[in-house]
């Protein structure tokens, strides 16, 4: 089994955790989680949105997380930005990384951003140069790669050629998505395979959700297929927006155990990410999904005995 | 990604997890959920356990479920068995196979069956012959294969020397098993090679708990290495019996899905199955963790939009 010696995790849980969650935290627990991942050794993440906060009532303090986040030397600080508007903002906070969005469906594309595929790219087209002006780098987050809950299917030559024209524009990395938790593994692989006959392995990253179970089934099949960024949810914050108690993005801290049980280093401290978890847990008030946060790492042992 | 054509799926809920359920199905229940499992497609079923009911006290009516249960045609119905007097009971409730079970680790052995390895081996040497004198096959569960709670690493070269020591003996099958959801797919994948370099694939199955997330990450390690028989509890049945709220055995519905979206063969019926899982859930009286029963399979699309 080949599988790569280090990988970096990407966390998502501020940002993608949660916008999604029914509680809105207040700015001050959001900064305090923002520290506490990179203490635990988080290099990347998503700490914020500037998306509307018609769109995203749970953002509306991105500008004020930024601000109160002491910033830890070495972490990339990204926030996500919709168009030229909200990178203007993101360049005002000091973010280090924005994250542009669409979707590899038309549809999935028309109800989220209400834009066709083509003029997403276009609309991006300028943000990104912009944001290069502004030294800083670019992630697109590419959703529904896996099978898109309106239309089914997805042709992987759509996501091949989507990716292609975001790094000819000057994106920095490629996040191909499973937005509703539809990928299995064997797809995983050869569309891996598929979008690295044409882009740099190190220019692509995967974001999987759990809802199936399959989460880090996932993420074996693309770290056979060579990818190296992973994104993660500390305690799998955000959950499934689709269905009530059901599992959104992995949980960052089942994703980091599995990895390093393997061999493949992170950086990352997990039992102070356990404890991050904890955190998120407190600030949204409700139990998290995720598993080694419940049980403890294997190292942790557990007592009793039964059969089987 | 190379994978097997099919597997076959071993279902586990009405033994191991119905035996760690705090409510005490009915008799009547285990007979309504043993049938519905054989007529969703499933071949192979750890239907009860005739370990003494003093250690398993809700698998006290092993003969009446049995004698209850419409046997179908084709299906395997399996019962655990500690002993000799174990496999007379189960030789007169007409199973069609035994399931003796020990650890790789001697503390796990001790607490578990107060046993040394090599008197468990020896207690089986008759069991064995006599359960083959009776027509019966022969499966051996080896529990802690990954790890261990009491000593931690296992040496697989013990896993391999008592696969050995097993067939040997007469056993059809040693079912390599993550008792406590201490395996990584890479451990897996190792594990796999090594005991077939002694032991014929074909007599190989494994059983893994998603303790920790990685449940299906493991299968897939399994199947990259060839194994072709898994062990699932329908629902999640039986949940951790060492932490509360925590995941056991994987769903068999999460691991279903899986295989068929990705084109491997099972001959279950994915959506009785859930409907299993379900019944399941209805006869121990609390949400089951299980994924797919949650959200549906990929087919069934969820409506709805978010970013990422």
């Amino acid at each position: 089994m080949h599988l790569p010696e280090e990988v970096t995790i990407c966390e998502v849980g501020p940002r993608d955790g949660l916008q999604n969650e029914r509680v809105n935290v207040p700015t001050a627990g959001k900064i305090r989680l923002i520290e506490a991942l990179a203490e635990a050794g988080i290099r990347v993440m998503e700490a914020t949105s500037f998306v509307s906060p018609k769109w995203i009532p749970n953002l509306a303090d991105a500008e004020d997380t930024l601000a109160g986040v002491r910033r830890r030397e070495g972490v990339t600080y990204a926030a996500l930005v919709p168009n030229l508007k909200g990178l203007e903002r993101a360049v005002a906070a000091k973010v280090d990384e924005v994250v542009i969005f669409m979707s590899a469906s038309e549809s999935h594309n028309q109800k989220n951003i209400n834009k066709s595929i083509a003029q997403a790219l276009e609309t991006y087209r300028e943000v990104v140069a912009r944001a290069k002006d502004a030294g800083l780098r670019l992630k697109a987050a590419l959703s529904t790669c896996f099978g898109c809950p309106y239309e089914g299917d997805v042709n992987p030559s759509v996501v091949v050629r989507i990716s292609e024209a975001l790094i000819a524009m000057g994106v920095d990395e490629v996040g191909i998505s499973d937005t509703t938790g539809m990928a299995n593994p064997r797809q995983v692989h050869a569309m891996v395979s598929q979008v690295a006959e044409r882009i740099p392995l190190e220019n692509l990253s995967l974001h999987f959700h759990d809802t199936r179970g399959a989460g880090l089934a996932n993420v074996l099949a693309g770290l056979e297929a060579g990818v190296t960024v992973y994104d993660g949810s500390v305690g799998g914050l955000g959950g499934c927006p689709y269905a009530k108690g059901a599992t959104g993005n992995i949980a960052t801290e089942d994703l980091v155990h599995m990895l390093h049980e393997m061999g493949v280093e992170t950086g990352v401290d997990l039992l102070k990410l356990i404890e991050c978890a904890k955190l998120a847990q407190d600030l949204v008030g409700r139990p998290l999904d995720a598993r080694v946060s419940k049980v403890g790492p294997v190292n942790h042992r557990c007592s009793g005995a039964v059969h089987g």
